[in-house]
Parts: structure tokens; C-alpha cells; sequence
């Protein structure tokens, strides 16, 4: 594993002082920026974000913001879901798409007063495709990166550290909900997400100067709740099934393949970036492929690294790619997810994979796998 | 310096069993792709760089491939540089801005044959980019990302052994001038190029399963002439001030105050996008800042680390941004480059920086230091 370098063209967070101060040992890069992966324990982290509380540093789930007379129908025209039901206050897992209906980004949607949304993204560019295609379909908007940095809670006592932090009011707030606060003064949306199934919290704090103030305030009240370090979780996500943009999509990756396909709104009045593609998808009977997950007969018990996609075969034949690999904790047992073709994936096949020890043989199974 | 966590979602390069052949000690991720940056002693590299030959995996180099009947016209409208002289051959260096005028990339863009183009981009996904735009204007193009990956020759005996390897007559390449061509059927594109003042070439090589097939038989050629791994050199692109898109420019940045004003043509009747936000500029007096270098007193031999752009300050007055700190090994003396005020980079002024003991004094001086 070798060591990254850091310069100003990968930007560091508003938590970083505070994120080395908690024994920060591996990173990545996220939207540009410093994405904190691991502080040394991965078990530890896991068992954290299962039982206490997880702190996660997410900055780099960068926002851009749409905002103008025309965000509406911006926004819309960007997004591949119907959002005529979307209320402020309310956020939306949705798919952004290309013209051919590739999948460029699976962000969520937070719809703020005052014809306002943020797209929360995962690892790419939106902010160039956003403002392309604003200019050039002449919407009256503006499109920016504002000042805004995610600090996830993640895990069961996480509800009644945010309860402490902000009020008893925060228990009625229903998935991706939000509501715009404060924490002593400093500035946030808290949003009910996160990318864990074990639920929690996002506090997308809005004034970068004060990240320190807020994971120490955030770290010292949760300490009767088993607080801790940690980030984005490996194992946790692939038990999960949470879609790794990038990870688990190809370049050339619909929504109908990636798990997204509720999500993807075809017959409806509303015009939007990629429709015709998709709809001609779904007329054409529906994706060749679909993510799906695997059970590896492997006595391994660490994770295998999995630095690239590897193919998944069927006898012989290359039938899809497997994405991530892991081992479950709770399930004991070696699971991956993979793009497998479709016809295998809802006969529920057996198929082979690449492992340390040669070729190993993985069930098809449904998703989450908890 | 923290471990970088690798995943399916961050691309490796096809050389890269080479590089870890090499002693691959540190790297970045640039265009979502691995950047080696150092094997471990940075001296050596940069020696060699200057008296022998560098070569370097800069695969994250990637090019956005534009084809089709209307190519011509959809790059033009996509740069801020008059192509109307560019012939096929040729490599021009162009900025990309947005319809504020905002530079969105510095690539070299290279006109192939066959109404095909590549941009070989800086570090900004320029790919979602191109496609809103053309598929929006209705230009009748391609917009991919080919498999290409660039290998980089750089210093003094590299064009001795290039022409051992692909002959006499690549003496007579320009600077950005290129060649189709292949070495023993691996097929490459050969450009007089390179991310250094040293004189080099960037093998573009055009099928990743063969990188580390044309990284080993460049390095066994290149034993006579002193070859050695290495990467883009930090200190030789600052002695030599080549611009480092996200690094010395800010997302507000325009080419003018980048040091690309030479490439810009604001008199002209080709249309492009951000011409007239750059027009205005011109005509309002010009940019409010320059890139500039910085000689700065300070003891400290070795360069200090910068991790983001740090505020200059003239009087106490924040005037602007200082981006890369080096120590040259050539001038033997602390060197910088920044984005200052513009009527202190005419005057000369001397401004102040925050170095590791303190405030340092820095006197502005004009570009490249060498």
C-alpha cells in the first residue's frame, strides 16, 4: 500500500486536524478530495457503526448547489425521477444520467427552501455536466459548489446522540428528511441518511471554518454512546448492497442494471436528460445485466483485496464483472457483489470467480444480504 | 503521509506492475486513476530528470476521444484557442473554460487523422463535460474515452533513445508535433510532449493489456542513457512553471490570470463557450490577478509541505494565493508560484508568506525561474 501525496490540487477537509487527532491511517480520494477510510481497526469501526456510534468524516460527498428562478425545471431536466411529489424538506435518491442513459452520478437530492436543491454526490464531476447543461439550455440558475461538508452518525445510538445535540424533535424526522439548524451557532443541515443501513444522520455543516468545533462537539456528547472513528464501511456497504458509483457501475452502467430501476421514472409527462434511452431500454425488455450478490465458497477470512473489476464466469464464459468482496462479520461468510447477465441472475445460477487460490464457486443470491 | 485505500473505483494504470517492479513508493490519484509520484528518493528523480532520462507512467494523463462529421466545430466551440492553423499532426495547448469564462481544464488537444481528436486532459472530468455540450448544440460526434495511456520520456538523452527505438526521423518531430505509429506491433501514438522544460516524449500508448510489455522494453533500451523511473518532478515544474490545473488555479480562475492568456483569442470570429465572459474581461482592463513566482527567504533546504493554497500578503492586506513551495536545487535558493494582485506582479513588490517559522518575505519575480 503506498503512501498518498498530498498537495493543494486534492483538497483536505474542514475535520481533518481533528480526524488525524483520532488516528486517521488510510485515506482515498473522493470528488477531489480527502475521503478518511480507516483508523487503523476495521473490525473495530465495524462493530462500532453496528452497535454505538460511528463519526464519519464525508466531506468529500461534495454538494452542488442549483438555486434561481428556473431551479425547478432544472433540476428535473437533470434527473431521471419524478420529483413533481418532492417537498422541501425531503431528500430523493435519484440518478443523473446521460443522453444515452448512462449512469454519471447517484446522488441525493435535498430540496432546501428558496428554490434551492442540492445534489449530494457521489464520486464525480456533476459540477461541469450541471452547468453545461444549464447554460446551454438557457435555464435562469445558478450552479455552484457552496461551502458544505457532511459529518455522518451512523449506527443505532446515533438517533439518541442527535436527540441530545439537537432536540427531541429530531426522532420524527423520516428517512432524508432535513431541517436547517444550528449547534451552537454553527450552521448545518440534519438530514436523516447516510450511507449505512444501520441508520443515522448527516450534519452537512455550511461554514468550513468551524469543522473542528463540531467533531469535538459531536465526539465529547456522544462519549456515553460509544463514539467513535470511522468511515464509510467496506463490509457493512457490500451486506448492505449501498451502490459504490464507479465501484460497483461501469462507464457504461444504467440505472436498470445498478439496482436503480425504482428510481428510474419512464412513463411519465416530465422531460429529462437520458428518457429516450431509457425508455428505449425498457421497451427493448430491460437491462442485459443486474447487480446482484454472491455467495463465495471460500475459507478464507479476511477480505480479498479487490483493487479492479474481475470477471464472473459461467461455464467459461465471461457473464459479468464482480465489483467488491468482503468478509461478512455477521454472516460469516464470504460475499461479493457483482453485474452478472440477467437471465443467470433470476435463475439464481452458480458461477465462478477469480480468488486467491484460483477459481472459487459463488452462489447468485438476492440483495441486501442483510 | 497516510496509506491510500485502492478500490475497482479508482482505476490502476496499465504499467502498473512495472512501477511496483520500480519501487513504486508514493502516488495521487488524478482523472480517478492512479499517478505514481515518487520511488522514493525525489533528488535521484530529479537528477535524472535534468542529465538522463525520466520515464514515467502518467496513464491518468486521459484523453476525451471527439470523432464524427462534426468534430472540427464541436472542439472548436469546446476551446478558447483559434484552431482554425491547427493541422493533423499537431498538438495545440488550450484552454477549456465555461460559459463564465471560468478555465475548466489546460489539455493538450491533438489532431488526428480521420476527424478524431483527443484532448489529454489535466485533472478535471472533462468527459461528462463534452458530452452535455455536444449533445445539447446537436453536434454530430462521438465523445469517449479510448484506451489510451501515456508513457512519458522526459530529459536531455531522451530523444537519443527514441530515436533508437523508432528512428532517425523522429528528430524532426516539432514540440507537440506526434506520429501514429507502434514499437515491435504494439501500437502508440508518439508526441513530442511532456509535463517538463527537459525536452521529452509521451508514448500514447493504445492498448492497455500491453503497458507493461512497452514499459519494460523502453526500460531495457534505456539503460544507456541513464533511464530511471520517476514522475511529473515538483520541483522542475515549478523552477520551470508549468501550470498545475486544480493546484495553481482556483475554480474561480480564468485563463488569464493562469498564465494561458497567450492562448486565449478573444478577437476572433470563431464562437466558443466563455468568449464573451473572456472579452469582457479583456476589455474591463484585464485580469485582477497574475500567476507569478515568488522568490522567498527562508534556511530550509527542503520544500515546505503545502497541502492547500496559503494566503500572500502585501501590508497586511490578503493579495493573493500561493500554491507550490520548492526548494531548486539548480538556483539553490526557496522558490514559489502563487496568483498575486496584478499591479504588485508589474511592480515587483515584495509580500509576505506563511512559512514554517513564520511570516517569510518573498519578492515577486517573473516566470519560469529557469
Amino acid at each position: 500500500m503506498s503512501r498518498i501525496t498530498i498537495s493543494p490540487r486534492i483538497r483536505m477537509t474542514p475535520f481533518h486536524e481533528s480526524t488525524v487527532a483520532a488516528g486517521l491511517s488510510d485515506l482515498t480520494v473522493y470528488n477531489k478530495m480527502v475521503l478518511p477510510t480507516s483508523y487503523g481497526d476495521l473490525k473495530a469501526e465495524y462493530d462500532r457503526l453496528i452497535n454505538g456510534v460511528a463519526l464519519w468524516d464525508v466531506s468529500a460527498e461534495r454538494q452542488v448547489e442549483v438555486s434561481g428562478p428556473d431551479a425547478d425545471a432544472c433540476v428535473q431536466y437533470l434527473t431521471s425521477r419524478d420529483l413533481g411529489k418532492q417537498k422541501e424538506g425531503q431528500g430523493y435518491y435519484v440518478a443523473m444520467c446521460d443522453h444515452a442513459g448512462r449512469i454519471l452520478n447517484d446522488p441525493v437530492l435535498l430540496k432546501l427552501s428558496g428554490n434551492r436543491y442540492w445534489f449530494s454526490l457521489a464520486d464525480s464531476d456533476m459540477l461541469y455536466w450541471c452547468r453545461a447543461i444549464a447554460a446551454e439550455k438557457g435555464f435562469d440558475v445558478e450552479v455552484c459548489e457552496p461551502d458544505v461538508s457532511p459529518l455522518a452518525l451512523q449506527g443505532p445510538k446515533a438517533e439518541d446522540l442527535v436527540a441530545e445535540l439537537f432536540g427531541e424533535h429530531i426522532r420524527d424526522l423520516r428517512y432524508f428528511g432535513f431541517i436547517e439548524t444550528d449547534l451552537d451557532g454553527i450552521p448545518l443541515v440534519l438530514c436523516r441518511s447516510g450511507w449505512s443501513k444501520q441508520g443515522g444522520f448527516e450534519l452537512f455543516l455550511q461554514d468550513g471554518s468551524r469543522g473542528n468545533e463540531l467533531y469535538q462537539k459531536v465526539l465529547t456528547a456522544g462519549e456515553k454512546y460509544d463514539i467513535g472513528p470511522g468511515a464509510p464501511n467496506h463490509v457493512e456497504r457490500v451486506e448492505s448492497a449501498l451502490l459504490s458509483w464507479g465501484g460497483d457501475t461501469t462507464p457504461e452502467s444504467n440505472p436498470f442494471e445498478s439496482g436503480m430501476g425504482r428510481f428510474v421514472h419512464t412513463d411519465t409527462d416530465v422531460d429529462y436528460i437520458g428518457k429516450e434511452a431509457l425508455q428505449a431500454i425498457v421497451a427493448n425488455g430491460g437491462p442485459e445485466r443486474l447487480l446482484c450478490g454472491l455467495i463465495v465458497e471460500d475459507e478464507t477470512v479476511d477480505a480479498w483485496p479487490l483493487p479492479a473489476r474481475t470477471p464472473v464466469r459461467h461455464n467459461g464464459e465471461e457473464v459479468g464483472t464482480m465489483s467488491a468482496i468482503v468478509h461478512s462479520h455477521r454472516m460469516d461468510k464470504t460475499i461479493a457483489l457483482a453485474q452478472v447477465r440477467r437471465d443467470l441472475v433470476e435463475q439464481g445460477e452458480v458461477v465462478q470467480v477469480e480468488g486467491p487460490a484460483g477459481q472459487a464457486s459463488a452462489t447468485i443470491t438476492s440483495l441486501p444480504f442483510l
